[in-house]
């Protein structure tokens, strides 16, 4: 044979590729995302992965475009999406005469972003997003439903006790208006932000060097202490008689998700209103939402989204209001693994594996046949190998029971089944260890 | 508000972008081929649409480089995908140490390639693969297995009759080498296809014009006139009496992959040897597959595939034999659409919409809550709307049944389900409603 000149297998950095074992753990995290999304009455969308840069980066801007993976084919200037919402955007605008209006659909998909690749940051990563639009309104119950949708997924993944925060965007913008502050809105909050790491004083001393005078300063210190439940913090909000109608319709709106909220099979002690919760200032006009690991809150928010006034304004001349959730499964993939969260010994591809101790086949096929029937997932090893080098590959691969298919167990149509865990070890009838198997 | 220039919220020629209930058909069609593999103990890969040009291309070139999405980031020379096989002989050769063989995987994912966009063409298309990679050495058994797996896949696909097309290249092969004739076969292949449209006169003019002697010519003629059931073909294949050890060898193969195949619980008239299947000339080694829908033969391969002796000979000093087939799924998609084997009014992303006759919505949350409990996927319609548009927007959605919450049901805590396509109508307790719901 030639010898041929090798090349090295690398996988670009930035790019997540996963061992067999850990796919299958990253997997079932997007399949129980997938699965809720449409046992909730989301459609699924598939959009290209490839759109004119035009369509793209129709609204983009900043950061965003230098981050983009953008190239000519032909005569196209073409890029990689970046994020779901623009194609989703595009898509209603598009098809706005076909779809049925609200639109439900949820995407799930690799989005492309060239950033400097570092520890939980990638350049290839997918989304999870759902969306509610409506064709020109849309009801507030929809800012209580989606919180609801997230709230059974991370009650399913099983990953501790979380906590989903809740705002509206209106009491911020109408707060900050109610004392001209409206422009500095953004470096007010990231100073805030900052309160937990370096207290209140330093706080109060930041926000003076931006020359707002003391009186604005103690509102503002007041507003971000509001603490308590969801009732006692509107209650406050209302008593701070904030002459801004943004404010109080702001304060009503969340008001009125809270509300709905309860209505939602969900504990009502993993919904929290808190007043810090912000997200991309000029995108979202109502509700957001930020999810956080009660355990884990350095790992920042797993989960974030909100409500907006007009998703496609700059493809079609409707007024299309929605709202929308995001998890950005690779990245939380990465952080649940890290954390042990996510352990790959919890799952398995196969119930059981197969092991023939006869050089003919034909019995085991047989036997793999009859426990598929009966919903066992049963895998057949078909090599010529030791039993040892047979057994070794299904502890490998976390399968947890094997099944011996020898002469006795052909004669007297049996089979034996072995616990690898605890190496016990029963030969009975094919029900019998079907139902043995079933009951695990 | 200001007045926005719209951007053409256009989506590229060749790229499959699909309606709701349109991407919920093709969806399920993903998605069953998804739990087969699954179910049949492949692992799930998932390598990422981007790698670097010098590992993609490591052995691709004419036609495919030509199609290659291929551009510049930074400092890196990069390229799209354009099938999933090189991607696994990457993966297989970077993780050789980590992996447990034989390998078994499936991966689902689009690929690109710029092709000429025409109709049934597309530059970005799902591909379904399956592939299982030995260390070394593979059974045969490993060939029947796949073919069981297809068969499974498109039995539960529901879309009639169709044939898997079997056939060994070793045959193939050995029999023009005894021929001397082993340089030509491409071409004398491309003729022979042609037998069903220009009858075997024809054919035989074409292949003297190649200066093939007439004994040979009519031993080619006899080869390719051999019919019967597979067990007739094997027969008549031994009795040929060809002097060559490689036609012999591909003859015990496929006598042997024909013997497992029958063990597999398939139905054996959708399996047939075909002498002519080929396959990629310089790729496939051993057994080769091709399966065709019977009543609709025009549409060609709809799932193709064969062995290799060597995955990953581009990366690896390892010898690593494998089988494998692909479903293109999303010309599948087309195509099957196209003949009305898919309908979108099978499907339905909800089991039932709730239509509330009362301004509190609070109850039928409740309703919602208690249906989806119950294992019903149950949708509430929450906007502010019309009875009429209510119902509409189920129709729309191809929602079979709705369930009215009025007053009377708040009262009596029933519920008045609708079948939307008969028009019946009956008001009962939710579990009785349940009930009905689960028998249809």
């Amino acid at each position: 044979m030639n010898k041929i000149i090798k090349t090295e297998p690398k996988t670009l950095s930035g790019f997540m590729e996963l061992l067999p074992e850990e796919q299958l753990l990253f997997n079932k995290l997007k399949d129980t995302i997938k699965r809720v999304y449409e046992d909730s009455g989301f459609f699924p969308l598939d959009t290209p992965i490839i759109e004119l840069s035009d369509v793209l980066l129709a609204k983009a801007g900043g950061d965003t475009e230098k981050q983009i993976y953008r190239f000519n084919k032909g005569d196209n200037d073409l890029s990689l999406r970046f994020d779901l919402t623009v194609p989703l955007a595009k898509y209603v605008a598009k098809n706005y005469y076909d779809l049925t209006f609200p639109f439900k659909r949820y995407q799930i998909g690799k989005v492309y972003r060239g950033e400097r690749p570092q520890r939980g940051r990638y350049r290839e990563f997918y989304q999870a997003d759902i969306d509610i639009i409506g064709d020109g309104k849309l009801s507030l119950i929809n800012d209580a439903f989606l919180p609801s949708v997230i709230y059974n997924i991370f009650s399913e993944l099983n990953i501790g006790k979380f906590t989903i925060k809740i705002n509206n965007r209106k009491i911020l913008s109408g707060f900050f208006e109610s004392l001209d502050l409206e422009d500095n809105i953004t470096n007010i909050l990231r100073i805030i932000d900052k309160l937990d790491k370096i207290g209140v004083n330093e706080v109060k001393k930041e926000l003076s060097k931006m020359n707002i005078d003391d009186v604005k300063i103690d509102k503002i210190i007041n507003f971000i202490n509001i603490k308590g439940n969801n009732i006692d913090i509107i209650d406050q909000l209302k008593n701070l008689k904030v002459i801004n109608s943004k404010f109080k319709l702001g304060v009503e709106e969340l008001n009125i998700v809270n509300n709905y909220l309860k209505q939602f099979n969900l504990n009502e002690e993993y919904i929290q209103i808190d007043l810090k919760i912000v997200r991309g200032l000029d995108y979202y006009t109502g509700t957001v939402y930020e999810t956080f690991l009660d355990d884990y809150s350095n790992i920042g928010s797993i989960c974030s989204g909100g409500r907006y006034d007009n998703l496609a304004k700059n493809y079609i001349d409707k007024e299309l209001p929605g709202v929308g959730i995001s998890i950005g499964i690779t990245r939380l993939y990465d952080q649940l693994k890290r954390i042990g969260l996510l352990k790959k010994e919890d799952i398995s591809i196969s119930d059981v594996l197969i092991i023939s101790l006869l050089d003919d086949l034909s019995y085991s096929i047989e036997v793999m046949n009859k426990l598929k029937e009966l919903g066992i997932k049963a895998q057949l090893y078909m090599e010529d190998n030791k039993i040892k080098n047979k057994i070794k590959y299904a502890t490998n691969l976390n399968i947890k029971y094997v099944i011996f298919v020898g002469d006795e167990e052909y004669k007297e149509k049996t089979l034996t089944l072995k616990d690898l865990v605890s190496g016990n070890q029963v030969t009975d009838k094919i029900e019998i260890i079907v139902n043995k198997l079933k009951n695990i």
